[in-house]
């Protein structure tokens, strides 16, 4: 028998905590989330929805951050452990690709991909008016150079893929509205070079029978490569009378033709169900952003924001977690369509 | 002077706590409250807004569950107390009258009624497109037949009478629309044979000075028969910028004319300030659905739901609440008015 | 082969207009359209989705008039020709079937249903705060009884079949909401005596390739019974962005089980297009009411509300137009399903 | 260096604690918060967003209790310390200047404003089925004593100035719409007998930087003077998914032009972040309505309602919060405009 | 027997058509409307919505003119018979009551009030982002200084009265909000002198059985002194699923007490019906703005706006007319009032 | 001083009318508009919104057709002198570069673009559930291969640049929302190839003094290049409370860097006058999607849709529009701002 497996580096020093007794999900908590307080520096007020990498030997992070007018931006955060964190008190700043200051109005759920050796970010960044996904890069996390927006507004949660596809860089992404959007889904796109895009494809729908993401799913965590295809982490939103509920699943995509979603689980994954999740600046949110995994283990830790307020961290097994979404994959229509 | 009693069986093991002391409503709460955890069953994420009958010396349920893909389903559950259950991971199975597989795409919000020696089963079912009533019944809890729809959509929270009124069957329905609805009231349907309904009438209209009840009110739990006329614990929403809130109060209904309100709490005699109330999957929310009545000692055990995440118990004697709802009567204008 | 046929009286008198030459539609309209002004009576601003029957020889109509306060009511109208109309100047005032009188707050879109000989009237009610379906009687059109409503608020566009099917009465009915209604199908309920109704299934949905018919659908004249089924027209809601276009369309439902939809015109039959149709109280409504039919010649009289302000009359003949649903019919999901 | 000060009244007494240590706000919470419980009377079921001043050597309070029927009305207070408080259980009944009742329909977010030795009391009140501006008066706190309303519906947040500035008084309001209003600004109003008004001018305008104050701003405490300007405590309200956040910064007026703008915090200086704030009757939600200061010492105790369910209280002392005001001001566009 | 007179100047130049045989309404339009046309000056597409007065024995207007890139402002018209304007290309500037500019960013709906000597325009003017009731003053139709606005935003259809009563003045409005208002009642308020305004009381509510102005009713016409009472033309708007439809009625308030409402028209006097008036830029809007009126021979001209689109006139005559309304009348609930 | 010209072909042959005396705007229409019917051919009700080119010394075009069924498809159509025109029953089918066939669900406001020797064909496409902009070409207009969709859902109204600049090739669009979008502004792409797109930039913003482009603005026709730069038509929306009203005006855009704005109307050049603007399925449209020029005479006439029933042509002259457009050009916030 085949055992799944994570394609990448093997790094013993992420996060982890072995599952409760008697827990009977595929993902458990850590038992300290979350992991940031409130009013993590003195200019911000809450670090939600990020993005992580190890570098160095230790951890990286980019960090969402909603300063003390509600604004987001962007900071950098250090660690050694990836669950204690050093916060820069200011935002990262920009240049563009002549080296002229090029700051966004504001910036919010980054995603870290690493592609050969350069750290790309992607972000919500403003954009005529609408959000658009900006792009940007660094070598050092020091020295920030933004790139070219990767799409017309509007559009959130852009993720790159770790690697090129036949030679080719590929985009998952949300297209919305200038607001809270009661639409989305999951689209592709494409790149010879990360400045031009094209042969759009639809991924995966909202809707079927779980109504967990019967709203809007847009993709989370940059894709896993794994002997069994790139694994996504992926938010849901349902409605409610009292507003939004944000949870999360997975989906694997084809190793080679990532259009194609092979399993996706009908089920969510996490709910908000701790009172960091059910309470704070947005109820009811749990958002992945990022992972760190170790391809010698399969340990997978996902970062994940909580109510618009807080990082927590939830842990899975890669042979665990895929054995269930295979188990309990649902698609819905249009899935798998490579729909233009 | 008449001393108001329950008309009905005496159970003497019912749920039951007395009075806090100082406390100074005429409804509290179970000091153990909720009696539900979240993931009660290994499918199921919450369980709430049930119905519980007692049955063979003991008790049964029939509850709301929304299993983890947040669709709700008709789960059976089991007591000896009604307080600590014991819930099927798998939801109700129907067949129609001529035993072919008939299962709702969706079913929540169930009541349960005994006329005679059967129960009825209420509870809102997908129709065409919209929510409507859905109808069944069992005798044994273990083979459920689906009837007819009780009506055209857009229709919630549906509760018959628990026998039949000048040889007819009466049922009270809240007229809605396809999605949250912000009106709502409370309407009766006469029927010969529980498959033909007419002579339709409204009985209670939302508002009035009770602003708890301004948007929407709904028939809750099965009307109690009393000395005094039919006792409805019903709820009723308010509208914050920030959601809604859903409240519960109590009518008496003409013994002979259910059409008619006799009286009708202007306050609301429970809203949400508990945190298993305040805080979950919809905040705000105590929603009634079922009673558990001792005639002996005019006990009454209230079953709600709680932030649709939650069952809770609350308790009240029917000699108290009586008197509370004579004293603190406000109809609202068209309550009463027999309109057609 | 088998030619189809309207089973039912020779009415040699209905109106009646050859097609023009060099038309290519299947209806055509009355040359001298509209047949009423504005402000045909003293109290009446406008009159329209109308019903009319023969009676006696000649000719009745009850019709709706928005009267100058703007409310509309239903009044009588006579004609020798059914083209050129005398109106009353007052309502149609109800009794119940005690005698009481029992006006209606609001009266509009009626339907008359002649069942052996006594004439039902249809109309779209105030009920409990909602719009639903009114119901009475008339033998002579001088004394009016007015009967239960026909169901729970919020329906409209209810109409009777003309005589019962299999022992049972049948209805046509288009659940609402309490406004303007952005959603709306067609639903059929069965009644052994018109009072108490039940058995509830949907016949048909709104959307499909028809675009003209994606917002709503709602029967409008009287089903005629032909050879090959029951002969419905039905008007279908487009949106754009200044407001709703109402086209018609028809469709043929199974003689015996008439929730069974046979065939439907994927294309509209007529839409606005003439001044009278496309400007007015309401622009660009074209709403049929009601039928005359000559089973002789295969004449089909049909009456269209304009603009929400004129009656006008179109033409066909029953071969061509059924030849016509055959050939260019299709169902859409949900059609022919009988969903309860 | 010129050091800012109060300018009014020394009181010792007012509530006191000092800014807890590694505290880094300049306005820090009472340890005690709230100082209000659910249920604080037999009738009431939440106090909140409420007004305080010294009396008579103690203090009393004109607080919005939302009576269990949900409306709300003004109910008296009386406390030794203004941080324990003995309250009606009746609302404050109005005599107009004739003496007849006149008591509002509802009444809601007072202010207590003292000119000279009487006791003025702003509140939002129904007037013609829109909310407005009440006034009225008060020397002993027993007799009520209703004036003219202050302006046309739609109104909310009026405020007076606590003296005449060049002979005239001084208002600052929000126009609002029928509902939970999607807008709002500070405007000021001038009159010479507090019934009639004009001059109206822009004071702020909502939006800028700080996204905390997005959607709408409003005044909260009655201005204080100081030798810099009137200090205002302002609410401002950010927009989410899941509804509004209300939270509060300062503003600067100039003391001989109060529609002129000096200072205004870019950043909020108390958002919602405490489980009585964040959760309640309206999540999220801190509403100044009051002050007491101490000339003397430069202390001022906030007081703020939380979650539309508690009263809390927050200090800070005014060369603190000054000179912090001064150094993150900033303006809005149309803010110091003198628009009219 | 007392027959009812308009008290004012005579003035036999005012337009003037006799009543067309068969005409049924009271009102009637004038034969060459509209009296505009399209595109009427080089910078100007539409002129409606319009203020005329007799002056130094020929006639001048201030018009709404909506100029080819849409925004409105007001432009002076001449005209010898008070039915061909000539129309100035440019719009009227201010200047303040120092004699500085002092233009409104846009204005739309004059009203012209003369009192004594002096001519006062009303218009809906901005004021820090919502409408409001601009003031403004001339004596010769030359010189136009502006005043001080007269309320708070939001605010439309401001109508002074012609002379002071009781010593004050009075002014009538209907409270809005930012956009196209889905409610409005007319309002009074009351001034010493035109700056400061106070004693706001409730006059006429939309609703009632007239559901032509079931959405919101705003005064029209500058009130006409009478011996019956102050007659008012008003609009009133109804709502269709394809927009608004403006018609116009008549009300008779208190000679001495203007908030009290003696007479209100159930019926519209005039709803759209010609092409130009259910055409044009809004379809479907009548809008009265003004009168000419001669005294000696009780004949009104009345002007109204056309479809946003054209000015068209009416005529009626004052015996006829208060015949009419007297017999005709219905007040709504809260009509009469005296509400505050 | 420099006379401007249009860079192109001489074509004698396209449709043209001078300006009728006492005409004052730079814009004039044909005196025969619309120069389609309704119900053109068959199966179509609606033709409208369309592009036309000179082909092989006659004219052929791709026609927005609204099928009778109301879903909207592209037609061919030929024509002799551009204004009488035969039109195709039938909707173009398309294949992939592979060949096979890849019919859209719907397309509709064709522009054709001739770069080199092949047309391209851009129209608002159905993709993955909401518009885009689908793109095909033809050498022969009779076979027509589908290419890539340019841009990610939800884009309407793409237009290409009728040459290389720079080497690449440029795409005018306007991002939009899946329904009847409130907002809209136009952006630039840039493409090496047509099939990857980037380098997005805004162009040109709604709002400004101009409120007949404040809701939303999209490019009409093909970019014209002329001496001064490339002349674009737009259409602009305004928003009444029965509606949106497009009109169209025009920009120029620089020769060499087409993302600034050199000069755009502050008024409308054409708006909704004529009975088949003002009058039809979507009432006050005008809606430019095509020009033919004469770069001999600088004669321009323009296609425009009007109500979205017909089509309309207009006519100016280059010297005379351009020499208006620099006259009254208003430039709007973030015009010309090179915004990412």
């Amino acid at each position: 028998m085949n055992r799944v497996k994570i394609i990448g580096e093997p790094l013993k020093s992420i996060p982890w905590q072995e599952k409760p007794d008697h827990y009977e999900g595929v993902i458990w908590r850590h038992d300290q989330n979350p992991i940031t307080p409130r009013n993590p520096t003195q200019k911000t007020g809450r670090i939600f929805n990020s993005a992580v990498v190890p570098y160095n030997g230790e951890f990286v992070g980019v960090f969402r951050a909603d300063q003390k007018h509600m604004k987001a931006f962007l900071h950098m955060g250090w660690s050694k452990d990836a669950l204690h964190w050093e916060f820069s008190d200011s935002e990262i700043h920009w240049k563009d690709e002549e080296g002229n200051p090029d700051d966004p109005y504001y910036a919010y759920d980054p995603r870290i991909i690493k592609i050969g050796d350069t750290y790309y970010i992607v972000w919500c960044t403003e954009f005529g008016g609408g959000p658009s996904l900006g792009l940007g890069m660094t070598k050092d996390f020091v020295n920030f150079t933004r790139l070219e927006n990767m799409c017309l507004p509007c559009n959130r949660n852009g993720v790159l893929f770790p690697r090129k596809i036949n030679g080719k860089y590929y985009m998952l992404s949300r297209p919305s509205d200038t607001g809270h959007t009661p639409f989305g889904d999951i689209f592709i796109s494409e790149s010879p070079d990360l400045v031009y895009w094209g042969r759009h494809r639809k991924v995966m729908t909202r809707g079927g029978s779980g109504w967990w993401q019967s709203v809007k799913i847009g993709a989370g965590s940059v894709p896993i490569e794994t002997t069994e295809g790139w694994l996504l982490f992926y938010h849901g939103v349902a409605s409610t009378c009292n507003g939004f509920v944000y949870s999360f699943g997975a989906a694997v995509l084809d190793i080679n033709e990532p259009s194609r979603v092979l399993f996706r689980t009908r089920d969510y994954l996490l709910t908000p169900e701790m009172d960091y999740e059910t309470t704070g600046f947005v109820p009811n949110v749990v958002f992945p952003c990022a992972t760190l995994t170790d391809s010698e283990t399969g340990r997978i830790a996902i970062y994940y924001g909580a109510a618009d307020t807080y990082v927590a961290v939830a842990y899975t097994k890669i042979e665990e977690l895929m054995a269930y979404i295979k188990a309990n994959s649902e698609l819905c229509p249009g899935d798998r369509g490579i729909v233009r």
